[in-house]
């Protein structure tokens, strides 16, 4: 049975307020994804398997979230030839700084594309535009959202304007 | 014309010695790519134009190498809905943590797919996982390629066993 | 028609209550300003078209406040002559340091004027600065101001030594 | 006697090196300097001294240049209401991080312009684009630079296009 | 008038709840000490003043407390030959560390006797050691202090033990 | 067949320079050690199998060296209930802060014994007195380990002592 | 009389809700322990003691938490040659990261093996695996506890699929 | 017998080039001195007489240089209540930053004076500033050694105006 293209796993259920983001925007976009709780350091075997398998299950992005020593993304990336997406979860006193490092400094040959400390949105949407290299529907509905993101910004731009003058009065 | 599918582009020639692994890996891929030094703050509207039009030139992907208050991949990421991926490139005195930092903490709405501090040949490999979703040949030469890298692991191995067994005669 | 001679622009309309303290700054200053919330990576057309007009416009200086990846200050500075003030702003788990990175370490060629991390203040004042250069009576007011601030401290100094008196009874 | 309108200051003789390029950008823009090695720490009266009398005697923007705790260009701001850009100087094991935070992180009324670590070329930049305020001559020798700029980019892009070429017959 | 040996100051009256702790230290050795809000950036003059008359008025240590780019212990060790103790002020979203690299990075002839972010109470304490230093009495004092201390540590030990045990019951 | 009771590890032959230090001290104490690179992300295979049948192996302590996003001593923490101690190897332009956060950053219930950046030898010294809590052989030779190495401490003094009169002669 | 194998020792009773994870752990796994608040700064001599003490006394693993300029554990190891491990606990404004780098950048001959910040569950854990390189029983206890984590992580998993799909209906 | 009122020690004879700058300081002022390598890890038990004994001996300061988990100053300062001056050294891949927290965090009730990183000059300094509070020839020297370092800095910028203006020609 094919599974949804998009798989989202995250290294403990602590990351899902994170995680989240990713999962919304993925539903906006309507491309279907899964969800699980999978951990580098507790459930390495789980992780392997899954990684092993998904580009045969009909994966075809992987969306990774971990805080710490984020390893989750590297290992599943040490498995697959799929691209993987790396979200470092701010988690520990350190910030996030940990975590970024521990996702994005991958050696040679094994990347884990990195997207921000708490970024789930964008790596959803990094996962939306790599399927739309293949997929002109759903580059179109990037190009909508581009564009209602602009005039999001430029609504908030006429509320602050209309805010700024009422003050003024 | 369509041009290649992947645009590797710098914001210095100075860049070129990092971002040369990045060539070298895609010619290995058999992918086609253009080179290209643009500056996201010297011609800014070179990049917008380059940006603008990727999708419809036939691009599929972008790779951006930049240093210090690296914004190239993050310009590229405004003004397309490709997938972007940006090398941060160490050429500062702060050792590519204000490259990484600049490159990869990309606000909600923009991502850039952020491989480690001058990991050219990451962002390579990455572009050729994203091309390889729709394409099976290609994932055939990323599966023989992680193959041989864990060849080639090995065979280090062997090596350090004979050279260490040699000290020890 | 003549636009106000210092543009505040920000990038998100969540950054207004660190770039307030710039508006009032202005505004005790009697220097004219114009508010706009645009960003580099949402609405990059509108950045460029504000900044490749700014100084045509009658505009003087810019200040430009961003988070994260911070790049509305570089990209404005790279499509204008005028002199650009940049505010870093903590919007991040990163405390501000990645805002900062992005900001200050421009390339060479385009700099911006960057100030402290949520330095609000000090950017319109250095903005005041600037536009003192040519006159005097701004000047005059900077006087003013340095004497008001010294007096301030005094009569802190002052408060605080009848606070402590008072314990010491 | 009416004295340069731009002051180039700096900490230590050791700073010339990177201060050099501000004072070659500055003779490029026929923008009149002077050049001083004076101490916040070790000739504090001269700092003061000079600082006080800047604007009197027709100084229009300093450039300071301090490494470590960098407090020259702090130092002068607090006894001027001139424009003060200041240049972090790398001249420390921490790889000019201190002298960014010690010359950036100045507090609420007291604002120094600060430029990238090491990036005295900016600094100068910014010192031709405060004086272009009110210049046009000079805001228009500023509109060449930048195209100079962008064409010396177009033009290594041409030459690494020919060098690859080069390499690939 | 011979003023008190031991000058406390800070650069802002916001900075007294962190300096408090030095005020109640040095009274509880008996050390006679005044306590002034100056600041190296917005009251220099009076800062020089201090300063340059701090030996001459019967000072013996200065201690100073200051936030972000912390120039007031360096500004005072720039004008006196009196020990000066410098406590970084975490007062910015960058930790602390802007303040500590501001403080403890002084040039070559210029040093700051810096003690831990926060740590007023062990500015106190070094000031008292250094008082010591020609005063038995006060070397006795602090004996009896690290003798407290000590025991102080060994009570608690108690009491943790007390809490545990009651726990395992 | 028992395999030694150390195993040494490293995710490149690159890392060999640094992980020597390892051996070298292994081999002083007479423990036998195994040698192995093997790469978290690109043998991964190979790792998990070394990890699963490591205490069945008859091994007692791993030493694994890694450097960037060091997974390494993490997957095989992940794969074994032995003790697995982590050497961060500085092999970035980071200066190695990545490796020892990716090392030392577990997540509950994983543990990695992290040493110093490039510190193979304590690497080493810790496994030993790992091995020792079972051996009181071992454990007196670390005694004299230990007494050899304040001798060796002392005897530089002395030597110090020597050439710093010999200058004063 | 023979003490407890392992120490848990601590450098304020204020690290106790930190460390109360090691005690909770090792009770868990039935391993007798001590717990002490001692300070290698405050009370140095109860420390060397301890430490000189600690094999002699059955000692077998010794757990040091600290934070600050974290001296404890390193102290101890100077004085022992047990196995120290060190918990870097984040108390001061720089988030643990003086803690963790006072802990884990010991010099040659002289290791602590370093868990997280504010790991001391992984400490506590990292103890009991020393301890079970002599103990089969507590070697199986771990084995059974790696399962145990394992199948929460699934659990977790299960539970989050239900969650999601409870809101899909 | 009375041993020199400055103590100078290092963690290790490799800190004497960075050490001997405090040296030749102390020398020039006359101030006689006392030079040891101890090691507050390898012989703690030397670093613990010594610091018990410091002022019965007559010293009167201590200055300790040591690089990574600098514990050298923190440790000497928990056995005496003479003032401790801390040099954090540049001796790691971490650029000294590990040395100076591992200094500058010391815990309340436990201070170390400390200087910027490999600054041994500016500890020398400081320990004659703190002789000087009780010697009035030592503060009458201070006072020379003050107005020399700004004639050098003032000679230093007549050097530099010569040299630009000789360009110039």
């Amino acid at each position: 049975m094919t599974q949804p293209p998009v798989a989202v796993i995250m290294g403990s259920d602590s990351d899902l307020p994170v995680m989240q983001k990713a999962l919304d925007t993925l539903a906006d976009f309507g491309v279907e994804y899964s969800v699980d709780v999978m951990s580098a350091h507790r459930t390495p075997a789980v992780v392997s398997a899954f990684a092993d398998g998904a580009r045969g299950n009909g994966r075809k992005v992987v969306i990774a979230g971990a805080g710490g020593a984020a390893h989750l993304a590297g290992v599943v990336a040490a498995n697959t030839t799929l691209p993987v997406i790396g979200v470092p979860v701010d988690s520990s006193p350190l910030g996030g700084v940990d975590a970024l490092y521990a996702t994005v400094q991958m050696p040679p040959g094994v990347p884990v594309a990195t997207v921000g400390v708490n970024a789930a949105q964008n790596a959803a949407l990094l996962a939306v535009q790599i399927l739309a290299v293949g997929d002109e529907q759903l580059a179109a509905k990037l190009a909508q959202f581009k564009q209602k993101q602009a005039i999001k910004v430029q609504k908030k731009n006429e509320a602050l304007h209309e805010k700024l003058e009422g003050k003024a009065r």
